[in-house]
């Protein structure tokens, strides 16, 4: 049993050895003609000039937060936490660099046809699906086997909970400056392009595009690495910890072996185990056939996730009879719990993608009721990303009420089930990331397919594979998002028993006026948030839309498509990644900071914010999302044929709809839920310190 | 000391009176020619139509609450519920009528001038001030009076709380369904009439005009009347169950008048007697001059307001000190909560003002949004409306706060003093109403006018009373908000209390699972309640603009405005009537029935259930009635030749922002305060049979 940490090291590393092994595939497959190479030279450039700078400035921040760990708490949880912080960086860094490799070639590979072409767009995605669950988990039992087994240091469970704050940390700032990044970039882009100047979209006249397609990267596939880097890795720290602040007295690192509970220590790590192995395995099924048949190919792409979920239930349930037969908590119950919060996240993804697929009522009737102009466009979808938080809601109490029946006998309460049950959904990170990434991959093989004015035949292949990224990511998305919720509840669980072992005590008795005045707080703060992301997008957006609109007015040539005259595409990234950055801090400091302030005035206020701020943050990220994605993918409907297809007044206030939500779906309602965690994750590490 | 209650239930009949004085001033002024007699006849006939249908509706739902109270509490109850029922709704009839006669009349007047005007619209205000002040006090006190100290009855708090829940009942369903009536007949008016067909605002030939009309006072007057009500009457007695339920081994019948905690009983109604004597003092002080500088005007129109704010706030401090200079608690702290409260809910409306007066910088960022079309439009009033979300919870925090210290000497540990606050702002409710309900009757005195066809100096007139109405609704709206959030606060506690008074005990901490499973419940519901709100919109507009689509189309010479056509006005107001009342009903049953449901299972989790809905409702509310309120007053600006002025591209995206703001803050934003606080009364009614 004391092996499972080691054997989790181990199944980690190969997951890094597989994502190297994919990394030579996509590097040995053609980039294409010099266009095409200049043109993924150029995002490529852009995205690592973003990221450079980004992580520039995320260093101080982190910087700060390892001199404040270091005083406040200890040196070594400082150490945790830089390790958790570089890793998590590290992880976007990879991901981003194949996948601005592997859309050149994905374009190259479409030209003779999808067999070819989906498993180089794949194989992209899965370096980051592995790199991120690999280098997550390899971190995180790197720091539990330093500080637990081998040194045996005084709070080692504080100590590694710090790794989870420094994933934390580069996963807000991440979100929130890719998130902003790709709006700017996506709006100048669209509204100066398409609409102004009346071009084509990704058209290699306008200034814009690039930025655009970087913002896909950098947004999409670094933003999102770096989110579910954090919440892999807090999923499986939630439940250890629990465990830990649980024991009476507390669970020191030298009882960690030999105490009653090393059984709840290494479930989850167990489950992750085993959850990597099967991810590893069904990556090897994903295979292209020659038909671009959506079902077809849909059905090649989620073989691997399909098989490695079913795999991952299968050996639950052999883990929780190995390791609860005869210790405290019952096999059938955490195996249900687990198995539970896999089916509630598949379920909330679900839900997501009936609020905002075309297949279903909601998104038909924002179709709909764009007839009747863009103020009914905008209110049925608000009404409809209202309606799917009662739904999701609904969801996550059940996975709730079911978890924590599940875990009852275990050492947490209940509190633990839940814990698992976030492990359920997360344990095969690996596989949903890879097709995850998958889709801008895809999306940007279209987009270099349309820059490099290539054959049509080759575009229509790589609209196909791109097609196929959405409900991958709506089921991701669930898995995001129902993670978060129990993944906070679990630490917000925590936090109470630390901050009782630390000998300090906390009301949560919403009753109490303070209690009541941070649970207050923490309703509002979600609502500032939002507002302050939302304008940054307008701010940031506004910086490029006057960029691209003088490079139009002042290049001569350049709006007519005059041969040998480009527009100067490096500016638009430069001025995007500046603006974006530069907006980041607020909101990104408001997540740290707040619980900060507010725990070393009264502890008991910060236990009511955090619990406001969940409750109230998962109910506006959801319909931040949802709502984003219905005007999306109605924009998408109409765009087809309907209601009067492209061009028509319909089709304008679905547009109006579209952009509304950009914001929402893009920007404020991802970093959301990482907001949560990282108010969550500050709050468990310092309980000590407010005590 | 035992007399108060028999002088504020003179005093409740001094406003009566003075009510019926104003009313026969009113009744007394000339209604002007024959047209705007029928005008005001028709508009009359709707509202009285459309009031009685949705009496029938609701006494469908009072009856079944009479039932149920009778049963599970105590038939005593149900004779309270009932009282307050009928005089809520008694209260908003009776406003309505005044208000229907005093438009055509200020009309008339208003051809003499601002100085013969003004005091006509005002007085018929009054007329609903002074009938929903002195008939909520007045029942108050008659039911305290009749069960506490006559009848000395069992349980006589609880059955003092079920008028309350009478009162909240109608004002909910008042608001849902004057709140979708209102704006269905306003988008179907403006949407075919103004859009469509071409003609202006108000239009005799528009058969919406009248249904416009009519949703101006069953919404702004009747619906806002039996919110002020239940807002009113729910102040006084949140503090007064608090300190009932906080007498250890429960507060008897008997013990009222000899208990040492008298005076913490006698200082609400003392001070709502206070407010009312000021509020009848300040109401002859409004008299109109012969300018219509709108300083001067509005300086007329406040002096009442001002004056009776000033005396109540003397007042308060004498009675504190008489109150308490001997018994428990501390008199200063007394007074400073209650003058705190109301400081809070002017600041309240001062910072609604700032969010959505043309003056200052968010609406004006809204207006030069709208240059870039109706999504920047749209997304800026999303996010001014979040940020206003942010500085209320702080207004509110600060309230709570200063509140609870200045009452921590009392039973009910402080939230006593949260309780008197609520007081505070709503002490001066004849006043505040009064000019309140003068707003709707100088916006409809100028439809008069111009569906009259009268003079165009008869409207500029008009209009300068018009425009005063928005800062006053502002204010109102600041006491509204905050005292629906102290008073739900403090029957909260209440409830708390009520349940150990029955013997249950109550788990409040968000820790336990059930509570955080009522918490997030609760979250989610605002959401529900506002989507459903919308949808209902949205339904019932529909059903208007097909009804007004369709009479352009069959009338002939309608929409040329050939003589002797007239459109057929009584249908479109017996279609928005029926479309409204049928989507009240979902909605506004929710309220009753989910707090029923919850309670009955899980009594903890209700109590999570009723945070969660406080807080997040809050700030809905807050976001959804700032955002509306934003959007209108920028396309207002617009209109009045800014960023290119009417008809312009940005004036077009303005009014996009309007009609998605319309349902914001006129239906769902307003309706949401009263959700809360029927959630909360309905569990404190109930909480003896929950245990």
């Amino acid at each position: 049993m004391e092996s499972i940490p080691y054997l989790a090291l181990v199944s980690a590393l190969a997951a890094l050895a597989l994502a190297s092994y994919f990394f030579s595939t996509v590097k040995a497959a053609p980039a294409g003609n010099d266009r095409m190479v200049f043109l993924m030279t150029e995002i490529q450039k852009g995205a690592k000039a973003f990221l450079r700078q980004e992580y520039t400035w995320v260093s101080f921040f982190v910087i700060a937060m390892i001199i404040l760990l270091a005083i406040v708490i200890a040196p070594l949880a400082s150490v945790s936490y830089v390790i958790g912080a570089i890793l998590s960086a590290s992880a976007g860094y990879i991901g981003m660099t194949v996948a601005t490799m592997a859309n050149a070639r994905t374009t190259e590979a479409a030209k003779e046809g999808p067999a070819k072409a989906l498993p180089v767009a794949y194989r992209g995605g899965a370096v980051m699906g592995f790199s991120v669950a690999g280098l997550a988990l390899l971190g995180l039992m790197f720091v539990y086997l330093l500080f637990v087994i081998w040194l045996e240091v005084d709070d080692a469970f504080e100590i590694v909970t710090a790794y989870g704050l420094g994933a934390s940390s580069i996963a807000l700032f991440s979100r929130v400056g890719g998130g902003i990044y790709t709006k700017a970039a996506d709006v100048g882009a669209d509204l100066v392009g398409k609409v102004e100047a009346g071009i084509p979209e990704d058209d290699p006249r306008n200034p814009a595009t690039i930025a655009d397609n970087v913002g896909d990267n950098v947004g999409d596939v670094a933003g999102m690495g770096a989110d579910l880097f954090e919440s892999y890795a807090g999923s499986i720290i939630a439940p250890v910890a629990l465990t830990a602040f649980a024991v009476t007295g507390g669970l020191e690192a030298a009882d960690a072996t030999s105490s009653g509970v090393i059984g709840q220590l290494m479930f989850p790590m167990a489950i992750a185990l085993v959850g990597m192995i099967a991810s590893i395995l069904g990556s090897f099924l994903v295979k292209g056939g020659d038909s671009t048949d959506s079902k077809a190919l849909s059905h090649a792409l989620h073989r691997g996730t399909n098989v490695a979920m079913g795999l991952t239930i299968v050996g639950t349930v052999g883990i929780s009879f190995w390791l609860f037969d005869s210790a405290q908590g019952n096999p059938i119950g955490l195996a249900i719990s687990v198995i539970g919060g896999l089916i509630v996240g598949w379920a909330l993804g679900k839900t997501a993608e009936f609020y905002t697929s075309d297949h279903f009522g909601p998104v038909k009737k924002i179709a709909a009721q764009s007839e009747t102009g863009p103020a009914t466009t905008v209110l049925s979808g608000i009404s409809a990303g209202m309606v799917s938080v009662a739904a999701s809601v609904i969801l996550v109490l059940a996975g709730i009420g079911v978890a924590y029946w599940g875990g009852e006998e275990t050492l947490g309460n209940g509190i633990y089930g839940i814990a698992v049950a976030a492990i359920g959904m997360l344990a095969t990170t690996g596989a949903v990331v890879s097709v995850d990434a998958y889709g801008p991959i895809a999306d940007n093989a279209g987009g270099i397919a349309e820059m490099a004015e290539l054959d049509p035949s080759v575009r229509e292949v790589t609209d196909a594979l791109d097609s196929l990224g959405n409900t991958t990511a709506a089921i991701a998305k669930g898995f995001a998002v129902g993670s978060a919720a129990l993944t906070a509840l679990a630490l917000f669980k925590s936090f109470e028993l630390a901050v009782q072992q630390a000998g300090g005590s906390l009301t949560l008795n919403v009753g109490e006026v303070d209690v009541f005045i941070g649970l207050f707080l923490g309703a509002g703060l979600p609502f500032l948030f939002a507002a302050l992301t939302i304008d940054a997008v307008g701010r940031a957006a506004t910086a490029m839309i006057e960029e691209v609109r003088r490079q139009f007015r002042e290049v001569p040539g350049l709006r007519e498509g005059k041969e040998g005259v480009t527009p100067d595409s490096a500016r638009c990234v430069a001025i995007s990644t500046e603006a974006s950055l530069k907006e980041m801090i607020i909101p990104g400091s408001l997540a740290v900071v707040v619980p900060l302030v507010v725990g070393f005035i009264d502890i008991d206020a910060l236990g009511g914010l955090l619990a406001g701020a969940l409750v109230t943050g998962f109910a506006l990220a959801i319909f931040m999302a949802n709502a984003g994605g219905a005007w999306d993918n109605a924009k998408k409907y109409i765009e087809a044929g309907n209601h009067g297809g492209k061009g028509s007044d319909p089709h304008k206030a679905a547009v109006v709809g579209d952009t509304v939500g950009d914001p929402f779906k893009d920007t404020s309602g991802p970093a959301m839920n990482i907001l949560l965690k990282v108010m969550t994750i500050v709050s468990l590490v310092f309980a000590s310190a407010f005590v």
